[in-house]
């Protein structure tokens, strides 16, 4: 359903849950970016208005889901901080072609990528901080559903605008890209991170 | 109460009034254009931990404000799309300084001034539609408060960071600013805004 090439390895689950505070913290730059990229996309195709709305709506919702995960991180004390970057999203999105309308095309199946590796992530992570964490248990249970739903949203505007079979195809060499990003960040030693 | 050097001048309401659809179509520009600068500051101050939750809830009510003057067009069937800018946001930026932490302090302090204005005008159009637009005197009237609460964030920001002598000094200098791109804008025939 979510048209993922490869599941996530099984040792990330097991650096993720090792270090909550890390994994939170990228969390929330995640929600932070997510936000920013819709809000992109509704400056770069401003003549596009059936793009205003849902954007709109999606952008709101990863800022209440920012807001969410700095909420948790304060009641245990830990901060909001930089971070540096992982490489998942640079390096995904540089299979964004040039020249529009591809460039548009592309971006949005990016984008419903990464909510639907956020969605399997966060599946697992509910899992596995069942025991270990139910407070974050319950955080990712919670927030899995949305994640799945910006992934429809994404598809659908792309649908809207490039039709089913452009799509689909698209989308296809699109999500082995990304799960060859993951398999490459995974052998760099990088250190952990949401999409790491 | 809102800092502005000068009141916005007599014909401006009389503009706005008999051309609604344009004063809608930028005001929603407006409502997208602040929560944009919202998240910009987020992302260039990401080190600042005490401004991520306020500019984040504000990102989403400016969002929501815009969703909401786009569902006050679509039921008149006025249509979202571009629209030139007016120039005001443009000019009055350019009294920001370079160099940290001035170009913060001022960016701040502009955007505060940016609500301030906006706070004032959508007072006169709530008087003003009374009679002519009750829907759109409604609207402004329930709008008018956020613009100052607005307003009141930015300059508490400010103040948080930069004390309360130096934010009044340099506000009284960029809100006599504010006032002359005003004034000029008015001398050079430019087509009506939200704040032309």
């Amino acid at each position: 359903m979510l048209h993922l090439a490869a599941p996530t390895r099984a040792d990330w689950v097991d650096q993720a849950t090792a270090d909550p505070e890390t994994l939170l913290l990228d969390h929330a730059h995640c929600e932070r970016k997510a936000a920013g990229t819709a809000l992109n996309l509704l400056f770069r195709y401003g003549d596009q208005a059936y793009l205003q709305r849902p954007l709109s709506e999606l952008a709101r919702e990863e800022l209440e889901h920012f807001e969410l995960v700095m909420g948790v991180m304060d009641s245990r004390g830990w901060s909001f901080r930089k971070l540096q970057a992982g490489g998942y999203g640079g390096r995904l999105m540089q299979a964004v072609r040039r020249g529009e309308p591809r460039r548009f095309l592309d971006t949005l199946l990016c984008c419903a990528l990464i909510e639907a590796r956020s969605c399997e992530r966060m599946k697992l992570l509910s899992e596995a901080f069942v025991d270990l964490d139910p407070e974050l248990a319950e955080l990712y249970r919670s927030l899995l559903a949305s994640e799945a739903r910006h992934f429809s949203l994404y598809t659908d505007l792309a649908t809207h605008r490039f039709g089913r079979d452009a799509v689909r195809e698209r989308l296809a060499e699109l999500s082995a890209h990304e799960s060859k990003v993951l398999a490459e960040l995974a052998t760099e030693n990088r250190p952990m991170r949401m999409h790491s």
